[in-house]
């Protein structure tokens, strides 16, 4: 039984200047990242902010897909966004989990820079098998601080590909770490 | 070098009755696709549509970004979307790579379903190497009709995960699908 999370964080992260801002909750963040963790198994989906007007407008979007008119028109869309919760901050998300599961999960932030204490992404997904509880943490706007990177248990890899350039969206990004961590390769490439 | 190009179709795909339709283009498709084609070295990503309002707006869109007013916000954006092309059709876009390398590419279509013919990651991610120009095919909408996959060269197998939920944002799917054929997995989980 593998539980993993996700955390989408829209605070504290950096602007372009690297000051610690809120950011704004996206649409499709909510919609990309729902279906995604609902395709690879993930437990819970928290979309954190600690801006209480943004929570309204959360609680709003996944209402209407989840309880509302949204059912009518697309059911498998609400299947995912059922998925998502609205959190005040990190200390909350775990907080809920450890009540869940009885265990504090482990924090694993994601980054596109290298950081002296990388996991490689084989070595989560061998951890994973354990049955503990990880909580992945996405950055949105400019990414985490470098304080919140070094409070984090672990620090996952980059997502290295063949060019100079890393600026995936996080919505791409979500997606392919949870594939690396849990797509299933069987049939697919690993043993093929 | 490898010869590794993106489509993403907004006809002929079908609706959520499996009428064929031309779907309307999403913003998010266009800045979400084209970070993921310059991350994992894809040549170049054509947004294919008749449509000629929207060829329109996407030409606006991308002239935005590499040569108006959003490349003194953010470079990065631009440089990912120069990679973008607007095309009337899939023929053309076959047209504009055989003269570009020498070779018609051979198209392959992706889909949720599996399908009798699917190659495998693993086989393309091999074939790749050989240096031919490939044309990968994404769809818009509900997905390609039967008949556009059976036309297409290959078929690549679906996204296989964690669950029987198998409902991936077209924006995820490029993602996985170019980290799975082109990602580095070195230093990242293959040898670790």
């Amino acid at each position: 039984m593998l539980e993993l999370y996700v955390a989408l964080m829209h605070y504290p992260v950096v602007n372009k200047n690297g000051d610690i801002i809120a950011s704004a909750v996206t649409n499709l963040d909510l919609h990309d990242i729902a279906r995604a963790a609902k395709t690879y198994g993930v437990k819970a989906f928290y979309v954190v902010t600690p801006l209480k007007d943004q929570q309204e407008l959360v609680m709003k979007l996944l209402s209407h897909w989840t309880t509302g008119a949204g059912t009518n028109c697309n059911k498998v869309r609400g299947e995912a966004l059922e998925l998502a919760k609205i959190s005040e901050n990190l200390d909350e998300v775990i907080t809920e989990i450890t009540k869940q599961t009885g265990r504090a999960p482990k924090t694993v932030v994601t980054s596109a820079k290298k950081n002296m204490r990388n996991i490689s992404f084989n070595s989560l997904r061998q951890n994973l098998k354990e049955g503990n509880p990880y909580l992945l943490l996405f950055g949105t706007a400019w990414g985490f601080s470098e304080q919140f990177i070094s409070d984090a248990d672990y620090v996952l890899s980059p997502i290295m590909a063949d060019s100079d350039y890393n600026h995936l969206s996080v919505r791409s990004a979500v997606s392919v770490v949870l594939d690396r961590l849990k797509g299933d390769y069987r049939g697919s490439y690993a043993n093929d």
